[in-house]
């Protein structure tokens, strides 16, 4: 017997001294993702184990806000109650654009058509949503409402293409951080359904047959080598890898400058470094969720971002994290936000953030900057001119945000390279089937192998069309859909 | 026995029915990377089958230009010869640059270091090169000559970092092709020393043992399965996936848009995908060579690109592969390239190019193009003016190229999606070590598997960066550290 099992290698059946453990469904993570397949799996009636690295249940999930991006069917019940009809067709329009070039509009369809039934089914489970709607721009509510807005359904491009509704639906829990609640009302009902649970319990390695089919799993626990059979299958829901420094320069090392990992600490790349020891293929794996959350207040909104070359690049309406992305993008890491004293505030977020000039005259600030003449000047000259008549022509700002910036005195933000706090998750992972059915390089299944959360590529897979809510959306409800596909794997 | 063989799944040993060819080396693809494989192993000692899927040698290669990227140590012997001393230092600065923000430093060390030794191999490989220096901005030569300027070494911001030397080496071949030449060398040398070629061969998996090393490879050869032996190694040299639009989709949508595949038809993908079946871990998936051919004449680099925003976006005067990148990235596909009447002849390469406005006066053409008043005359205002200073304050375009657009008529050439003919190939594939040995998702060598060229992720790895010849450099001197290491391997 080798001690030296490792994720990117797997276990051949026939050198599995014994099974220490014999269930139908194993669960690795217990996070937004594995406590859904667990529901799903014990609803199904199969036998499930879940195996948590950590002490305790709610994997990364804890330490999110607690927000679900669901909608469609003419509304959630709480959509409808606040008068947004969000039809079906506008959500898939919108999670194919969120999508980006890799969009899966298979796994788009389905979610679109049900996730307004997944909310309520949340709302089951014990999630308590207070049902009320909270207007304005937020990142997350400071209050314990409900609906908010929570992507780019009011920015462009998004708004041509896709009616808008807010679509943000958080957890009842006052402040930041709801998800603490949302995990533990999940986590709470499938022990209740009779899940078990093992904590401090790595998984190390999967263990296959000679066909390369998926058969249980290598787990350490308090020192010792647990070998686990599933009868039914294995669900790798053990997150993403922004936890995992090595992997993160591999494949998406423009996220090292956020030096914020979004992680409750085991997103280690183990689920997507199983997966692959099987012969899955990933995607996307260069994709991470970043932010520089530059507002609230959102009168900075109403601001303009320039470059080096004195340059706009984005319309600064749309998500900050889409944002953020074209900020990280400037050349040179330098890039600025433009404000007048009506609608200057200290950054919420990062209320230190380094105010790189300021002027009675934006010629000032320009100088100050030590930009070419006349390049940032023209560009703000042209940027009133335009706004002034309410139009933004190259970048579509939305009117509501549109205003010249003619209040002295003014000021450049610094969101350069070095100056800014970033805070960023993977996106990429295992190719999967929307039932969870992990692919090979070819298209095909692997036999007994599934995957769900952000150890899957899933419906948020691109940096600059990530929405809040997006991530747990699909990690609950594709949990469900794995769970479902490997219980029922098991059925006679 | 199974019918079903496919490259993302391997077969286990013990379901192979007899050994119809047991060899020491099994080479996949006899292309640049493959024929040097074959060339060092059977140095080595080893038995060397190459296992082609075409009915002739020669690959993709075979329509390349036969140009590769080489110098370092002080200069080939050509450098030398036309007063280049190229040092191994600004090469490898130059490698680790153009690799982008994954750069393999471990590669382009070794890579650099004996990159001049390799063109002497080469040379003794029967690989013709007159040794002559044609100056000039060329894509290939269109002569016999050897020696070109064919990268980003003279353009911002590479010439900032690593001292410029002209570093394209091409065969002696009149005119375009010279690929074929240099394949033919290569193959003829292979076979001389003893390798043993099957055509109409095509690789259908792997075959690997209990513990996931790999021990042979299943191939079709005139409708029947051979199942291959390989005692020290298979190498998997079967080009890249540009020719596979499912992969292409998957992975890399955005080279979609280009509409010319550089490849003979055979770069589908196969061989990352019989890598990926045991477990092997991909880089850069995302990343392709493209190029939008916007020169020669050399006179059009002195125009300027412009967006719909009517803002420039790079220096002109870099590699034409990175002028693409750029292009094909800007809002809403839509770029134009200015010229004035001094400047202005056809495109070579797409003489049939869209004129997309013609003007006595800058403004004549900003309202043809229907922009924004103001937003392209300001740019070429600016730009006539900083160039008439011999200046190029925001792209760094070197002061050779640079020169105000004063003389009418005006005209804006489309390079907007649509109007245009793109070429690419990918660039991503296996993660392997410089020994070419294939690497898991834990970084840890897959025992008896190896890959080289478009198969492996190698020294061009990031599409921005690519510069020609990088790719036959790559695939021919890292195929010959692959064909040693598996050779050796199989020593005693």
């Amino acid at each position: 017997m080798s001690n030296n099992f490792s994720p990117g290698r797997a276990c051949p059946v026939d050198q599995v001294p014994r099974w220490d453990l014999v269930t139908d469904v194993a669960v690795v993570g217990f996070g937004a993702a594995g406590s859904c397949v667990a529901i799903e799996a014990r609803g199904a009636g199969a036998q499930v184990d879940v195996f948590e690295v950590a002490s305790a249940p709610g994997g990364s999930a804890s330490l999110s806000g607690g927000e679900v991006y669901v909608g469609g069917s003419g509304g959630t019940e709480v959509q409808r109650e606040h008068g947004f009809a969000d039809e079906t067709d506008d959500l898939r329009q919108y999670l194919l654009m969120a999508g980006g070039p890799t969009a899966d509009a298979d796994r788009v369809g389905l979610y679109a058509a049900q996730a307004a039934a997944h909310f309520s089914w949340l709302r089951a489970q014990g999630v308590p949503f207070k049902g009320t709607y909270l207007p304005g721009k937020w990142i997350e509510p400071p209050t314990d409402d409900t609906l908010i807005w929570s992507g780019n359904e009011q920015a462009w491009p998004f708004s041509a293409k896709a009616k808008p509704a807010p679509r943000g639906h958080t957890v009842e829990f006052e402040g930041w951080g709801g998800g603490q609640l949302l995990m533990e009302k999940l986590c709470a009902r499938a022990l209740a359904l009779g899940a078990t649970a093992h904590y401090n319990s790595r998984a190390l390695c999967l263990i296959t047959d000679d066909n390369g089919a998926v058969k249980g799993l290598v787990v350490r626990r308090e020192g010792q080598e647990l070998f686990v059979q599933a009868r039914s299958g294995v669900v790798l829901c053990a997150g993403g890898f922004i936890a995992n420094r090595d992997m993160v320069a591999r494949h998406a090392p423009e996220a090292l400058v956020c030096e914020h990992q979004v992680t409750a600490g085991n997103d280690d790349g183990s689920g997507i470094r199983m997966g692959i020891s099987v012969g899955a293929t990933t995607l996307n794996m260069q994709e991470f969720f970043a932010t520089l959350p530059f507002f609230p207040p959102e009168s900075l909104i109403k601001g303009i971002f320039i470059n080096e070359r004195g340059q706009r690049f984005i319309n600064e309406d749309t998500y900050h994290g889409r944002v953020a992305h074209y900020v990280l993008r400037q050349p040179n890491g330098r890039a600025w936000l433009l404000v007048d004293n009506d609608i200057f505030d200290r950054p919420l977020l990062q209320p230190d953030i380094t105010v790189a000039a300021v002027g009675d005259t934006w010629d000032e600030v320009e100088q100050e900057l030590a930009l070419e003449p006349g390049s940032l000047t023209a560009t703000v000259a042209e940027f009133n001119r335009q706004a002034r008549a309410g139009q933004d022509p190259y970048f579509h700002k939305h009117a509501g945000w549109l205003r010249p910036l003619l209040s002295p005195p003014f000021a450049a933000l610094s969101y350069c390279r070095g100056d800014i706090e970033g805070h960023a998750f993977t996106l990429g992972g295992l190719a999967t089937r929307p039932t969870g059915e992990v692919l090979n390089a070819d298209g095909q299944i692997i036999s007994g192998l599934y995957a769900a959360g952000r150890t899957a590529c899933g419906l948020p897979r691109w940096g600059e069309g990530y929405s809040s809510g997006l991530s747990l959306g699909d990690s609950t409800f594709f949990g469900r859909q794995a769970g479902r596909s490997a219980a029922n794997a098991g059925a006679p």
